[in-house]
Order: structure tokens, then C-alpha cells, then sequence
């Protein structure tokens, strides 16, 4: 079984410092919490930025800073969000892509995030890949639903996506897919062969979405844009404590943890 | 087994008499298709109504005249659709509903639909379901991915729902769930027991599926709004004509077609 | 998809006269149901001999006989049984081997058999396997449950059986794996690409696999030694007329029917 | 999420002192094992007794001694095999049952046991459960086969076991189902609602299947029987060692850990 690639998704863009006050905000947060995820086992960081009110944006500036700045600290892989926030423009979210960063995620499909819609048509999911496709940077493929396999695959058969694919299954969004094993296996089952494939549980569903990862081969996300608790009624102290349990899990469980350089290989990309 | 429920599905919003040269348009070419449906065994019929100019319209007034028409000439079920077109707002859409149909559709969740989004957002499903309880109207969950019979399940909670439940799984569609046997497998274990559901497969997936229901102890939904050809590359003659078909099979496969009022009594609805 | 190959099962080891008055018996009865099969759109017959009190046997002398009257007449696969009746010695079930057919069942495991057990330990699945490949026989791998893949795959790995594989699965018989399309789902999901399958369903079984088989791309067995009706209470007029019906449900469902080089070619046989 | 319930399978029939140095034994040996197992959190003991020279053996005044030095010890949940060794004539694999222990294995039916085959057929399986009924010995059920599940039901319908019904699912023994985990949830999704169920993985499908369990809500078997390493290349150090690996696994996993007294009110027993 290859090596476990552990992804910290450090902040998103709905969590509030109010609902988890040790959520990085500011570039320097972002990029200290990086370090800390990637002394507990973490090789990808999922990041997505905020503006100086803690706001969500995708300004390449605010990206810049902090690329440059967990770069400066460790050799973990910068990983930033095109996915934005809801309100965001497909045109707003590409800004961190010109940063051609070693890998970005790519959302496959549209659904209903909350009482929100998470859209993601054909047209943009074609603009978003080609433009990553032309500046090297390896698209983390988020799936929220079956279909959005689909999706993807499309984009392949466009030759706006190389293989081999790499898969994000976020699952347990309210308007999206369950988190259930049984929806795991489901998906696990219906991508191609020689992939590779993460999952990101949302809230409750994490740990042990993790868990199924770990014993499937899969990889695993953790980090407070999934999650913000440690356990039923206890907020987590900070991503890193979500990656350590992680990896003490992986350990238990006969797995080794992959470096950032493991997981470039297993991934198949190149370090900048 | 129960009795097999066929649905006709016969214009749809997106299908053109260029494309089919058969496709029902007006108000009396719909009845008489209706019509010719229910000969043929259908006890369903779901609605789209056409403008003048053959386009999509939610219109009140059209969908009155297509209600009446069918009802004078036979006792099949009048379902109209609320999905409507894809630009279509919800308000619009709502519209037959008010007609006080014994069913109509209520779509469960946004997804891309070819290069469009077909939206369907929470707060417009609880104000369709809604509406919909209010005037005592059976809704056919429309299920375009796993997802969605989670969201349904939301709106029972919520009690804008009443079980027992009728699903509708379309499937095919490009930007959403497969329509593979595997797939409607999984729709069909992710339902709770004691519901009823209905498979729409989508242009090549409408035949396969449509057969794996028969076995599967679902229901069949065919027409031109999902599927316009009999087989590759021979257009089919009638809506008909595609009932027919699954009335052989299923008396071929051993099970019986239930009448307009079997149906209404396997999906708990009663007559008005 | 492949085209469809329809196996016949003339006679099995079990039924009586009694229970299905048309069973053939006799090498001249089993020749004749082997011909009309054939005309009917069979390209493969399953065959278990009978002595002259009708009771099953594995007699060299008797199986030659049938295959020469059956060669005599028409070019269908002949496939002898090696499994015979449950109380059977391996050397006896054997025998029939050493006529070189092209095809023989074997089947890979034990399980019990309604009120038997149908005994095929490791040793003699070893033994089995050899013979076939020393005399050029393409082995169908008869499967009763899943763990017997696995014990395909083992003598697969010791160099016994050659690839591609075909595997029959036998479902529903009282003891083993159920009858349902889960199940088969399940199964068809458990052997390496590139195989070919077929189904042979028990009793009531029979009909709702077969037709699952058409849509899936595997291929389908059929015959009085799995069941005897054409449907509920109705006892089949003879082998002919339930393969008959699965050709007009494949045409129905738009695949074709191989004829016997047809399906040579498909399992990879030559003819002799 | 009910309470995690650990059975620890102590000795089996076929490891030996020269495999594992610390298996378990002699009564005395046995119960020693028993009440370290129950210290280190499992609620049930699964016992085979072994004669003065290792050998496996039912002989009932064994079983008593190892009882009585066990409820000497603690409040561990004594259940006995019946299973047995493969070549144990069903009349001696009864004898412990007499002993009217709490609970019993009831193995559910016949397959390949690597070179051997473990015969369970149907005559035997209904003399043990209706034994086991007569003495109020739950039984647990012995899945080694998806047909076993089938072969079960059978039982209650004849009105030999009562429900609700306890499954252990044997997983990854050569001969039978495999231990992944998509055959865990194969089998999980064929049980009747209601039933309670374990997972006992063989080799190295031992703590995979047991972490799935954990996360699924199934119950967990670990010991010399199943599986002698610890991890791969190192023999474990006993069977406590074992089952503390699985409470550490359950408390991070956020599960709490049944006592016997729990056990025996979820799987619906009464102290004797
Ligand atoms: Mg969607
Ligand atoms: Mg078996
Ligand atoms: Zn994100
Ligand atoms: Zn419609
Ligand atoms: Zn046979
Ligand atoms: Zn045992």
C-alpha cells in the first residue's frame, strides 16, 4: 500500500475565528499553522485565504504572501483553493492558479452547499483546467457527488486534464453526498484505475472517513475547513492536533506517513 | 411484486419537433399522446407544456387546457413537471401546481444538466413542497444524484413532506449520476423502506434501466422528454410506441402493469 | 457488448420424468433437445448423462455416445458436466473429460446442496484443472459463492487454468449464494478484467438473472437442470422454449446472439 | 452507536505452541488468557479446549473445567466453539453446548477450509439449534459464506433459533470469503435489520476488518485463533496484547468499550 499523503485544509472560507478561535487567518497564521500541520505528518496544505477582516478571498496577492511564506519555513506542498467561497467568480477564483503552485483543487461539478449553491458549470470547469493544464499545476479533482466523476472524466477526454487523476471525495456536505462507508466504496469503485483519492469528511464524518482512507489505500484530509472539533463537544486545539491523530491512527494501523517528496512521487509531480 | 407503474414522459423542455418530428407540442397533441400512452399502458403521464412557438412554458393557463383535455379523453394521472426549463425561476415553475394536480414533480438538489445548471436551491424545494402539501399534491422526488434523497429526507423532517415516498431516479443525465445498473442499485439501497420509486434513464440508459426496474420491483418511466429514438439510429414513432415496449417485457418477465387506479393505490394518492 | 451466448442445460442430475415430463434422458432424447436448443439460439449445451434407469451418471461410454449423436447434428459447444450428482466420486465426475471437449464445467468449491453437500475440496479442484489443461479443455468455472473466485484465482496462480477465465455463476440453490441482482452485481465485481461470465439461476431465479445478464454484457445458461417452469406454475414444454425466450428478450433489449464460432471466438476456444 | 463488544478467540484448532509459544493450553492456561483478556477489555471468551497433548478436542468435561476456571477469574462471557476441528464428528462439536453455557458458536454452513472442508450441513446445523434452544444458549452465528446468511434465516423459519439474531462474520479464511472490506459491507447489508454482528478477519485481515467494525457498529473478534502476529514479521505477545490494540483503536475512534454485563444486555442475554 503506498505511503499515507496527508492534506491539512487549514482554514476554508465559512469557519469563523468566532466558532474556532484557533483558525489562521492572517498569512502569518496560515503559513505558522502549515509549519505546525507539516511537523505532525502533513505533506499538502489546502489553503484557502482571507482578507484583513478575516473574510474569504481569493486576491493572488494575499496567495502570494502566503505561498512565499510556507515556503520559507518547510517543503510542504502548497495546495490553494479554486473553489473560493460560494459568492466568489469563477474569474476570482483562478487568481491563485497564476502563482502555479505544484497543485490546486478543481471542483467537478455544481450542488447545493447549505442553503447555498456551489457552482461549478461545465464552461468554467473547462476555463479552470485548461489554465491549469497550461502552467503545470496538478488539479486535486473535488468530487461531491458521483456524477462530478463524470465530469471529470470529460475533461480528460477534452485533453484538459493529464492522467493519472487524482480524486478529492468531500463527503457529508449537507446537499451533497452522504458520509457514509457504504458512499466512500461507492465512489472508491467508480473511479479509473491507477488513480489516487483522498477524503475530506465534513464535521462528524471526518475521523472516520479518515479511517476507511487508511485502511483502503485511500488518503486523508483533516483540518478545521472540514472540521472543527476534536471529539463531540470538544474543539479541536489546532489542525495540527487533527493531523497527529492521523497519523497515530496510520501507525496503529500498520501504515506509514508519506514526506512531502513521497507524496510528489506518488502523485506524480514535479517540486518547483 | 407490486404492479409496474409506467410513466409516459412526453415532450419534456429541451426536446424539438426537429429532433423528433413526433414530439406533442400543443395542448391537444399532448392529450392525444396522453391518450395513446395510457392504450398503451401507461398510468402516469408527466408533463411539460410548450408555448405557441413550441418553447417551454410554465404558463397556468396552458397547463388548464392540457389537464382538461387529458381528463376528457381518459383516467391516466396528470403529473406536470416544476422543473420546467433551466431558466425558468421557481416561481414560474411553480405554477401547475396550483392546478391542484394529483401529483407533480419536485426536483431535490442543483447539478449540471449538459452545459447549463438546473437549479434548485433548499429554500425553493421547501417553498415547492410546501405549496405542494398545502394543496394536497402527491410529489415525485426528482433524484438526479445520491445526494438529493438526502435532501428529501430534510424536507420530511422538516414536515413539508408526507410519507410514504415516491422517488424519481433520472439517470444519464450528462453532469450528474450515471445510468448504469450499479448506480440505480445504489439509489435504490439508499431509500427508505415502504417507499416507491421510478427510473428515467436518460437517451441510451432509458431501455436498460427501465428493464432492471421491472426486475427490481420499481417503476418505469419512458417518453420523449428523456429518450427519442427506439433504438440506435431509428427514431421512435410515438410516446406509445416506447410504452408498448415495456408492457411486452414486463408481461415477458412475469410482471403485471397496473392500471391509472392500481397506481394511485401503490402511491397512496387518491382520485379527485 | 459481446454478443450474447446462451448455454443450454439439457437435463442436470436431479430432475425426474416426473417433475418435468419433456426432460431428456436418453443420449437420442439429449441429442434432440441439444439440436432444437441449438435452433433455437443456443451456442453452448451443458450435459449430464443418465443411465438407462434415468439416473444420473458419469459413465466415459455414455457422455461419448451423446457427444457424437449431438456432433452429428450440429455444431453447438458441447460442455459435459464435471461435477455430476452430489454422491459421485471425483474419478467418476471426471471422466468424461478425457473426451476432450472443448469445454468442461469445474467447480470451484464446496458448499452445501440443499440437504447435501456438494463436495469439490482444494486437492480435487487441483486435479481437475490439471487434466483439463493436458487435454486442451477450457474449463467454465462454476461458482457458488464468492469465496469460490478466490479458489479460482489460487489454481490460476499455481499455473492450472489459463487466462482469460469464464466463470458460470450458479445462484440461488438452497445452501449457497441468493438469487438476487445484488448478489450478481457483486460477483460480476469480483473477477479479473477480462473474463467472461454467464448465470445460471435456480427455479424462480432463472428468468430475472437471465435478463440482468443481457443488460450487463455477461451471458446467460438456461435448461431444465436449473429449472423446470416457464413460469409461475406452468411447466416449460421444453429446453427449446426457454432459450427461445431469452433470444426474443435480447433482441428486445437490442443485443444479438452468437452462434456457436461465434462464441468460440468470444471464450477464446478453437474448434476441434 | 451501541457500546464496542470484544470477543477474544484464545486458542482455536490448529495453531500450535510451535507457531504462537504463547497460545493458551491447558485449562489453566486457557482461563489465565481469558481473565487477561477480559482485564484488558474483551466482554466474551471463544474457547476451544485442547487435550493434555495440544490436540484440539470437544470432550465436555474439558470445556467444564476451563468454565469453571473462568467464572472463577471474572465476569467474561463464556462461548464455547462447536465448530470444533474440521475432522470432530458433529456428535462431539455438541458436547459443550450441554454445559449450558451463555452463548455458543453455530457454524452456517459447509466450504473449504484451505486443504480441509468444514462440514456444516443442514441436518447438523438444525440438530445444534435446536439443542441450543432447548438449553437457552444464544447462539452466535458463523458466517463464512454470503449463502451461510440465507442458510440462517432458514433456521428461524423453522423456528430453531430465535431472534434477534448475532452474526460472526468470518472473514479471509482460504477457501471462503474474502477479507475486504467491500465483503464486509456485502454481508453487513444482507442481515436482517435488528441483528447484532462481529467480524472475525483472518491473518492479516484481522485489524482492518475490526477497524471497519468499529467504525460501522459491528463488534469485534481478535485472538490466537484468528491471527498470531501482532504485525507483520512479529508474533504477538498474547491475546490481551491483541485486544488492547482494539480499545485504544475504539476509545480513538471515539467508541466506548461494552463490559460483559453490557454485552450480554445488547446482544440480549441473560446471566446464568
Ligand atoms: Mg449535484
Ligand atoms: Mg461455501
Ligand atoms: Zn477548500
Ligand atoms: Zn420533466
Ligand atoms: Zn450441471
Ligand atoms: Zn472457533
Amino acid at each position: 500500500m503506498q505511503k499515507l499523503i496527508i492534506t491539512a485544509a487549514l482554514t476554508g472560507a465559512e469557519v469563523t475565528k468566532k466558532q474556532q478561535p484557533n483558525l489562521p487567518i492572517t498569512p502569518e497564521e496560515i503559513a505558522e499553522a502549515a509549519y505546525e500541520a507539516y511537523k505532525a505528518g502533513a505533506s499538502i496544505v489546502h489553503i484557502h485565504a482571507r482578507d484583513k477582516d478575516g473574510n474569504p478571498t481569493q486576491d493572488y496577492e494575499v496567495y502570494k504572501e502566503i505561498k512565499e511564506r510556507i515556503e520559507a519555513k518547510c517543503p510542504v506542498i502548497f495546495q490553494p483553493s479554486t473553489g473560493g467561497a460560494v459568492w466568489h467568480t469563477p474569474e476570482e477564483r483562478l487568481q491563485p492558479v497564476e502563482l502555479r503552485p505544484e497543485m490546486a483543487t478543481l471542483s467537478c461539478g455544481t450542488c447545493n452547499f447549505g442553503p447555498d449553491v456551489f457552482m461549478n458549470s461545465q464552461e468554467y470547469m473547462e476555463k479552470f483546467a485548461k489554465r491549469m493544464k497550461e502552467l503545470g499545476v496538478k488539479p486535486e479533482l473535488e468530487i461531491f457527488e458521483r456524477g462530478m466523476i463524470k465530469n471529470a472524466l470529460a475533461l480528460v477526454k477534452k485533453g484538459l486534464i493529464d492522467e493519472p487523476l487524482h480524486f478529492d471525495f468531500v463527503m457529508g456536505v449537507p446537499g451533497a453526498i452522504p458520509g457514509e462507508i457504504r458512499d466512500l466504496l461507492y465512489l472508491v469503485e467508480s473511479i479509473p484505475q491507477g488513480s489516487t483519492w483522498t477524503v475530506a469528511g465534513i464535521g462528524r464524518y471526518e475521523l472516520p472517513l479518515a479511517t476507511a482512507a487508511i485502511l483502503l489505500g485511500g488518503h486523508v484530509r483533516v483540518g478545521f475547513e472540514d472540521n472543527i472539533y476534536y471529539k463531540k463537544g470538544e474543539l479541536a486545539k489546532s489542525n495540527a492536533q487533527l493531523v497527529e491523530r492521523i497519523v497515530r491512527l496510520s501507525h496503529e494501523l500498520g501504515r506509514e506517513v508519506a514526506t512531502p517528496d513521497e507524496a510528489r512521487e506518488i502523485l506524480n509531480i514535479k517540486r518547483k
